[in-house]
């Protein structure tokens, strides 16, 4: 028995089940999963998979997979893009929906996305529109990609007038969350998934922050915590997923800490060099419960403790950790005002009355907001 | 009373609902519907609509709509593109998508297409994409987009691999079939719309087509048979797609006459000056039930009878009618190849065991193929 055999047979797996009718599919976590992912996958039926993957990724783990599908019975091709956010465009679109015809793919075949949220979010979006939807299955790199994006069907590509403006629900047929592919991602991006992995404590489950106060560590390391963290994560959003697949109510709650976060995006020009998604979120995080004590909501104890807890991983918890700065009041308001959860002279937040204990408030005046901003960034300086 | 407001009251509408649960929708035909659009459209809710035309088209109707849903307080704007099929492309799909979003239409509001089957199919895509769907009304002006492509929900564009590879599923919210629009069709284009009205007689439904034999000349003219036509073919469509909406099934025999069709619109590489589609679905309808007699399905005087009634209204029934020749045998082989109905040596036919008794007829060999477009080719030399 070779090496990686011997270690996936030690593997436990846990099994996260996403229950949404003839659309239900199954998030399996652990440890070397990708070793048999060409069983797993070929356990779906289907003749053919398109490989989508990155220049970061590919080389390391595409051709394997691509041989572990082969070997598995599935024809079996490799599309790779280059890395980072510009690759979610019309061209890198058509370029890979056409790559994905070359390839053969038919209805019952599959388009598999290894990477992580570019080109989950790209090859997801290649899956619902090649032959009006082929089957695909997500084997996210990243934690976040494993703790969010993978979750819930949203694909798509950037538009000239924001993010994610064009694309489908379309849910994945399976998704191989390998926990071990983490062990070489760059600490901080580790960093920066784990504030979508505290996000799901502060939602509606208090113990579950608990537990990762208690148990950071060993999800950074590589622990069985790491495996325990990702599957719980999955488990509260396809809890929300399931209770509102498209977004029409409860699935808002997801947004916490995501309106201040993507002002903070916008005003940094989306440059990753200073300010990555889950940064902005940890900063929107801990600024969505400091704005609730403001409003009287919940106690400054919670949002204090959620402070504590998120800088000793090392996360950005304020506005003056923005490198280069986060812009005068009325730019963050400009920058909150772009996001679709604008209505009028008003704004919906995610707010909180204590952790574990948020909700969907609308019509918060933008004066509140502007008073509890300027606070903020008076105390910064002082 | 203005003159158009008169004809409005006395025009008798007819409704086809499509009953396709949370999907569900109305088709509408009648005389004149196009100067009620806008209260039709405003009574489905939305604030603002971009309005999705042809240079054809656009000109004629296309101010008008727009002042009609604004005097009914819906923003509306208008977005040109050039006629013809070179427009169902990952270009115009990128330009609508971002005219639409540049006009700020909102998950509530609305996509309404104005045009034939090339703008509603793009029109629909975009709408299926843009923030992951907005709801979308047809406003179908040709004979065969609005008894085919209005009804069933399939958007797309092509790709260089082949036609409507590159789409989705998207019912539409409403659909207008404004029977006084055909007026001014030309009439190669009606009767090539008509082609499809004969097919869903053929299909399951010999009264319909009988009464099509009898009334056909009411249906070229504008009179009320007009109306009944195309409201018989929705329904007949619409209990299809009902049946099976993502053509898992019985979908299939929708299909009737366009293997055959399809083969001859690639032979004579899609140039309309040759061969439109519902030419090539009137000789593929025939060919369909001469293919099903030879095999012993059907009695031959019922592909007779269909072959009269298609040449009387001046449709082309036989290979030997297109212009430019159909290509060898194993030209038109090939090109049925092409076609998604084949698996390995075989192909799917919709086959008949008479007029209205149509049924999907999985591995035909392509050697009784072959045998018998040779017989049809033979006959058309001697």
């Amino acid at each position: 028995m070779s090496i990686a055999a011997a270690q996936v047979q030690n593997t436990s797996v846990i099994t996260v089940p996403v229950p949404l009718g003839d659309r239900a599919y199954d998030i399996l976590v652990g440890r070397g999963l990708i070793e048999v992912a060409g069983p797993r996958i070929a356990a779906l039926g289907a003749r053919a998979a398109a490989i989508v993957t990155d220049e970061h990724v590919g080389p390391l783990y595409a051709q394997a997979l691509s041989q572990s599908l082969q070997a598995n019975g599935l024809r079996s091709s490799v599309i790779t893009l280059p890395p980072g956010e510009a690759t979610k465009s019309y061209t890198s679109l058509e370029r890979v929906c056409d790559a994905v015809l070359e390839a053969k793919i038919e209805r019952g075949d599959l388009v598999v996305a290894l990477g992580g949220g570019v080109i989950g979010d790209l090859a997801g979006f290649v899956a619902a529109i090649v032959r009006r939807g082929v089957r695909f299955v997500q084997v996210p790199t990243t934690l976040l990609s494993q703790v969010d994006s993978s979750v819930g069907g949203k694909t798509g590509i950037n538009s000239r007038h924001g993010k994610n403006l064009v694309g489908a629900f379309h849910q994945p047929s399976l998704v191989l969350a390998d926990t071990a592919l983490l062990d070489t991602l760059p600490v901080r991006e580790m960093r920066a998934g784990y504030a979508e992995v505290v996000k799901y404590g502060l939602i509606d489950d208090a113990r579950f922050f608990a537990w990762c106060e208690a148990n950071w560590h060993g999800i950074f390391n590589g622990d069985l915590e790491r495996d325990e963290a990702v599957a719980q994560s999955c488990r509260s959003k396809a809890a929300v997923v399931v209770r509102d697949e498209h977004e029409t109510g409860d699935r808002a709650l997801l947004n916490l800490g995501h309106t201040f976060g993507h002002a903070l995006e916008r005003i940094t020009r989306y440059d990753s060099a200073r300010l990555v998604h889950g940064e902005g979120v940890a900063i929107g995080l801990n600024l969505a419960f400091r704005f609730s004590a403001a409003l009287g909501l919940c106690a400054i104890s919670d949002a204090e403790r959620i402070e504590a807890h998120l800088a000793v991983v090392g996360l950005p918890t304020r506005l003056s950790h923005v490198p280069g700065g986060c812009g005068t009041v009325d730019e963050l308001l400009d920058a909150m005002a772009q996001d679709k959860k604008v209505k009028g002279g008003s704004l919906t937040f995610i707010l909180a009355k204590g952790i574990g204990q948020s909700f969907i408030a609308p019509g918060i005046e933008a004066e509140k907001v502007r008073a509890f901003l300027t606070g903020e960034i008076n105390a910064s300086r002082s």
